[in-house]
């Protein structure tokens, strides 16, 4: 992508309500645009680094058998008074709106109560079964006063994906599984190192859920984490008892701020009793079938990569969701600079490169490092009057500052 | 994928209250769910029809320089007020929802309102501009009563781009390459000979808009066609005037019912001058930007390739957008069979095609093929008893019925 083509530039300002260090950067460089608390558009950089994270849960949701789905926002109240949680007395963070003839809908704000619906056509007998199901789509939450910029939204995107099994053993193996798939999500992420596998409060089918939490300050959660053990405690359920549970020990503790990044649920019967998922056994009884959910919120993990990965230039990102691997930076000055300039983003592009050109005439080389630092793509291809006078292009990583040369015929 | 593991089966019964043709059948094959009427979530088989739409989409888009966004359902009614389509008797199809502090938002219908806003960060000078914008997002439409299954619904996927240019040349300019990239797509969509260009009612900014109709008795729009010249006048601006401005005689047109699977306004200033999108000019003068916006429903073409590609046995996809090219169906008998069936479906999967393999046991070949019918796999490979004792396939083309045999080793 050439940058004088690109639409969006960096900007001096940013919204006067804007506290969050994440949704500060992505404003400033161009890759979110903020419609009202909590509430963000994703401008072409931006939505590049969500679709890439997106892949990445897509392709490990499928490695364990996900099937994907697209879900709508509209909901039914019919099949949450069924559960109880069509009430705003029960659920505070409902949006609600109305059809014409007045009747109330939902804006989903998860989607246990629509898939078990949908599920119900198509599960019958134990041979449907297991299955694991999921969707990425927008999510609506009306939270009172969100803060954490795109960490915490009234509108966000999701991944949630439904595990529907036959036996409480059948659950256990899939969820134990998820846990990997999740750890080597965040892997991929480059999370990995901060962020914890944690235990949380469960519900009434389960003494704990699990949350995937990464170590920053600009958390809205406290844990305590062995970091030998590489887990953690959420401190909603922090006690002796669980101490004790998990082997751990006091004082091998450190209490840490940590940012949410995804969590998982077993739900035993608690959505298909009241909605009616039931199986015939191989007996040819009916059973009711065991649910599990698993959460992850692809803007929510894109505003924790910001937050753990910036300095006072701007964003880093990591290789495998920068926006672009390469932006190629040309300081050229005479036609002919260019023209070679421009051949080096040929080459880079046939080479199969994903390539941010700042080809922008009239800017100094210190207006284009600076908005490269704060755009953050991993690596700096600089082509100037001096490296092209020795045949090659300087090569500066973002994260480290480290520069080296490279001849333009060994590009590869 | 083995549709012994897809978790969706093929249904007889619908939802009582669904009329149309397309939601019957991609209910019944499993494409979609029916949430309430004008409300459908995709399931496996018509969510991988839909990606294919839209990358179809995509693809044009940016070939024609879109850049792509994605911007929120979530809208702050200030900006809508500022041109006057925030009343809901002016715009009489908004959903609107609250926030916790009682504030009043709109779900989106449409986002001219928001890319407006958007652009007044990055557009400031006739050096950036034209620019060119587009996302494929959930729209809102308080339809009072959706009929036409997912050809119109209260919720649906949009491709909205819009146009930012300087002057009403470049403007014009734009407008007719958009009409070759919509051409293009219908075309690629298996749509092309059935879309007519039509001539329809413009605004205050122009004086005609476009629409592309696909003939179809379920279409809800009459145009008048001349089919040699391969246009069409939408039935709402038809008159003797027009027919002298276009060149077209009354006799040579032929009444027509069609749905309208895109369509092209020129905006002008409509929204540019009330939200104030302004760039300085090379003499150093303000001037508004010129508009315009671009729409394809990928659901509602999803819907119209059902309408014209089906019979009374189910639907027909193009290849380009089938759920999958191939439908390996397995008839084998024995185990020695039905692991040289496995071997065939790891060769094509092997070969990078896409194959629904139906390996499903205890179901008789009529079953089967039933299935494959109402699914629409454009081919069948069917391997029985009979085709392996000759080393062969027998391969059946749903459209037309035609078969003939391959040898499995010249598979390629």
């Amino acid at each position: 992508m050439r940058q004088s083509e690109l639409f969006t530039k960096t900007l001096k300002e940013i919204p006067k309500d804007e506290k969050s260090k994440n949704a500060e950067l992505l404003i400033r460089a161009g890759f979110i645009y903020k419609e009202m608390a909590g509430v963000y558009s994703y401008l072409p950089l931006g939505l590049r680094v969500l679709n890439k994270i997106n892949n990445i849960i897509s392709e490990e949701m499928n490695a364990i058998g996900g099937q994907e789905i697209f879900m709508t926002c509209l909901q039914n109240p019919e099949i949450w008074q069924k559960t109880e949680r069509w009430s705003d007395e029960i659920v505070d963070n409902w949006f609600k709106t109305r059809l014409k003839n007045d009747i109330e809908l939902g804006l989903g704000f998860t989607h246990e109560e629509a898939v078990t619906s949908i599920m119900k056509n198509h599960v019958k007998s134990y041979k449907d079964l297991p299955c694991y199901v999921y969707q990425i789509q927008t999510k609506f939450r009306n939270e009172l006063r969100p803060k954490s910029g795109i960490m915490r939204c009234r509108e966000f995107l999701m991944k949630d994906l439904y595990s529907f099994s036959r036996t409480q053993d059948e659950h256990n193996n899939f969820y134990e599984k998820s846990k990997e798939a999740y750890m080597k999500i965040f892997t991929r992420l480059g999370l990995g190192e901060k962020t914890y596998l944690t235990f949380a409060s469960g519900g009434v089918f389960s003494k704990y859920s699990h949350e995937f939490q990464t170590l920053s300050d600009a958390g809205e959660d406290l844990i305590y984490v062995d970091k030998n053990k590489k887990i953690a405690i959420n401190k909603e359920v922090y006690s002796e008892e669980i101490l004790t549970e998990l082997g751990l020990e006091k004082n091998n503790l450190i209490e840490e701020k940590a940012i949410e990044v995804g969590n998982i649920f077993s739900l035993g019967k608690k959505y298909s009793e009241p909605l009616g998922l039931k199986y015939l056994d191989e007996e040819g009884k009916q059973q009711s079938v065991i649910m599990g959910s698993y959460g992850i919120g692809p803007g929510r993990v894109m505003g924790a990569i910001v937050e753990v990965n910036c300095d006072d230039k701007g964003m880093i990102w990591p290789k495998e969701i920068a926006p672009y691997q390469i932006h190629l930076i040309s300081l050229a000055k005479t036609i002919e600079e260019k023209e070679r300039t421009e051949e080096i983003y040929q080459k880079l592009l046939s080479l199969g490169q994903e390539v941010l050109f700042d080809d922008r005439e009239n800017l100094s080389a210190g207006q284009k490092f600076a908005d490269s630092d704060l755009i953050g793509i991993p690596l700096k291809y600089i082509v100037s009057t001096k490296t092209l006078a020795e045949e090659s292009i300087e090569i500066k990583e973002r994260k480290t500052g480290e520069t080296k040369i490279i001849k333009i015929a060994d590009l590869k």
